[in-house]
């Protein structure tokens, strides 16, 4: 299976960068070809032009790539950690640019954008890591955890996508070499689970 | 009182700008002293340098000046659409790469990041515009609105501003003329009532 695997921190030696590559590492021992994109190395650039936006078409061929990618997926994963309730600039500009309409969506024949649209990425797996430095009842007391409504109901229902998961880990800040390498034995386990050998 | 406004759409004649325009006009009128960003006009880099983030300081000028801004600001307008459920990626790397460590929030002494960090923006006023192209009911039966929270609760009470308000305005797509008019004088009478004359 063809899996779109995206990471969205900006050090190389994150806690997010080693699940990145404990993702990669599991895929590959359970035979999935993954297309994977570290977006900070890869100096993605987040912002849409004007008429980029207007045309509903890209001319980035890095835009036009990863759109094929995640069409031709069977599933995709993001990486990132959570900051502001949200993921950092570079991934939310994925998410503007990558999924547009005809791409990850469309609207009715007689629907100039205000009706609900049809997801096009239905049959889709959705994997979502987070990271934060919240303990998770003050996220969830406090912030109502955001993130959690964004990637599950915003992106991925409305792309068409109802299989999904999403995993948080934290507080990173104080976390302790056991603790990270436990939480990384989680990932392996939840890869195998979510995309086995012969899936 | 200077007042920060930022605009965050990538198209001239947007109601975003028609927005932007009304609330500049209104504080003009009202004898304030704007400092106004249309990120997209002012080409804004929304990523953050893996070297900013760790420092905690940036050597961007235009990050410094944005940060003095919003310190010597009484309150802060931002002007969006709602995009994901989310703000655009450039406004993202507004608050990413402006509202530091520091400058809008800071940790006690012995806190490495995990704990509860002190506002620092107590006492200023928090106003959010946004636009959608969903109906009211699905956007708070279906995605819960998780814009509402990334505002109100993830940035401003983060950051200490517990005087805050969100006006959203929907559908844009379906809106006729007469309606984008109401609208816009509903903004005036907003600026009006949060930031009237002598303020």
């Amino acid at each position: 299976m063809f899996i779109t695997v995206v990471l969205a921190h900006p050090y190389e030696k994150s806690f997010n960068a080693a699940i990145f590559s404990t993702i990669m590492e599991t895929l590959s021992k359970n035979g999935h070809a993954p297309y994977a994109h570290d977006l900070y190395k890869e100096r993605f650039d987040p912002v849409f032009s004007s008429k980029e936006l207007e045309t509903g078409e890209s001319r980035d061929p890095v835009v036009v790539k990863y759109q094929s990618e995640l069409i031709a997926s069977g599933g995709m994963i993001f990486v990132h950690p959570n900051w502001w309730g949200q993921m950092p600039a570079i991934l939310k500009g994925y998410v503007d640019r990558v999924m547009r309409e005809n791409v990850a969506y469309r609207f009715g024949k007689n629907d100039t954008g205000g009706g609900v649209p049809e997801g096009l990425f239905t049959g889709k797996k959705g994997l979502i890591f987070t990271t934060s430095n919240t303990e998770a009842g003050r996220e969830e007391a406090f912030f109502g955890d955001p993130l959690d409504r964004i990637w599950k109901k915003c992106v991925f229902e409305f792309c068409g996508i109802t299989d999904y998961l999403r995993v948080n880990f934290s507080v990173i800040a104080d976390s302790t070499m056991e603790e990270r390498s436990s939480w990384l034995g989680k990932v392996g386990e939840i890869i195998d689970s979510q995309f086995p050998k012969g899936s």
